[in-house]
């Protein structure tokens, strides 16, 4: 086994279907051989700001995210080493008490809207896939995740999709998709597509870690 | 061998890399299991129009095609029959004398901007991969090819750009996009997705050609 790891990025909007693709990949490839760090743990701390100022940070802007700490945890990972990895927190906006042990494997997929906005874990990433799902899908799949688990009100749901949600999407992670190796269109429906990926990666992945 | 043919179908606008794809997935898997079938060859014959009335159609259009011809050939090679794919006189808008012959194989690549463009067509394609590339590139290789090998200038480039590649790319190439399972970023200059494309087609043409 090679100690060089492969390090695959998707990123693509909220509801687009990147986190279950990067299941998707872990199945396929196996447990043991794919660990996936998700973007969104890495939220920064906000417990320094009063309540009505963390309410009013946007969430949805790649400078909320604690890029020191995902890129030396990446690089701890890819050193061979665990990690442990922050819980975040939604409702104080700062991180919780516990962790989440991460095993190293040799395969590290890292997934988040914002997988492709800082210039760092791009140059880190071996490969990158840009989920690209139509705005209305992505919506519809936001409101039915926020109705459905996080007991909310629809109002509220577009009033965060039009004022931080849409605007991000179109400023930062929509772009992004210029810096894809491959896009995948419409996400959880597009079988084919996704056979064919998984198809591609899982051939990738058995040739890294038999060190071809 | 099974005898289903594995049809695949390569669409994006002229010059963002669809000819050299289809080569490249031909070179990988075999000159002897995969046959290219160039949308291109099948212009219609407008052998019946005056000159002039022939220098007034619009070859970006998907009418410009017989789709007949095209189709009866696809099920021919899928049948395991052998074709005589035509020949075009770009000159005189028409049919050459001369054919091609084209063996079957069990695996045929259909390429060209309009291979999303008919409904049966594109019913018949078990994949389709568009390649997207930037309208910039697309047009500067369009340019050069036309200054090198045919002999134009540069005025004649850019007034055909301007007049029928470019808002047919609109109308419909460009949203034929959205049939696509696969999505190649900005074609030949993007060996990485190429590289993964590759890879998965190579393994699923074997996997067709062994009966799997």
């Amino acid at each position: 086994m090679t100690t060089r790891r492969l390090l695959i990025g998707i990123g693509g909007g909220s509801g687009s279907g990147k986190t279950t693709l990067a299941r998707r990949i872990q199945e396929a490839a196996g447990d043991a051989v794919v660990a996936i760090v998700e973007v969104d743990a890495y939220y920064a701390d906000f417990s320094h700001l009063q309540q009505r100022d963390r309410e009013r940070l946007n969430f949805d802007h790649p400078d909320a995210i604690d890029w020191e700490l995902l890129l030396e945890h990446l690089d701890t990972l890819c050193d061979g080493h665990g990690i442990e990895q922050p819980v975040y927190d939604f409702s104080s906006h700062s991180r919780a008490d516990e962790v989440v042990a991460l095993e190293p494997a040799p395969v590290v997929v890292v997934e988040g809207i914002h997988a492709f906005s800082n210039p760092d874990l791009r140059e880190r990433l071996n490969l990158r896939i840009f989920v690209d799902t139509g705005s209305d899908i992505r919506f519809i799949r936001r409101l039915r995740r926020d109705l459905l688990s996080r007991d909310r009100s629809i109002d509220s749901v577009v009033e965060q999709y039009i004022e931080t949600v849409r605007p991000m999407y179109n400023d930062y992670i929509g772009p992004s998709r210029r810096h894809a190796d491959i896009i995948l269109p419409e996400g959880n429906c597009n079988e084919l597509g996704v056979d064919l990926l998984l198809e591609a990666l899982v051939s990738r992945i058995e040739r890294h870690v038999h060190g071809d």
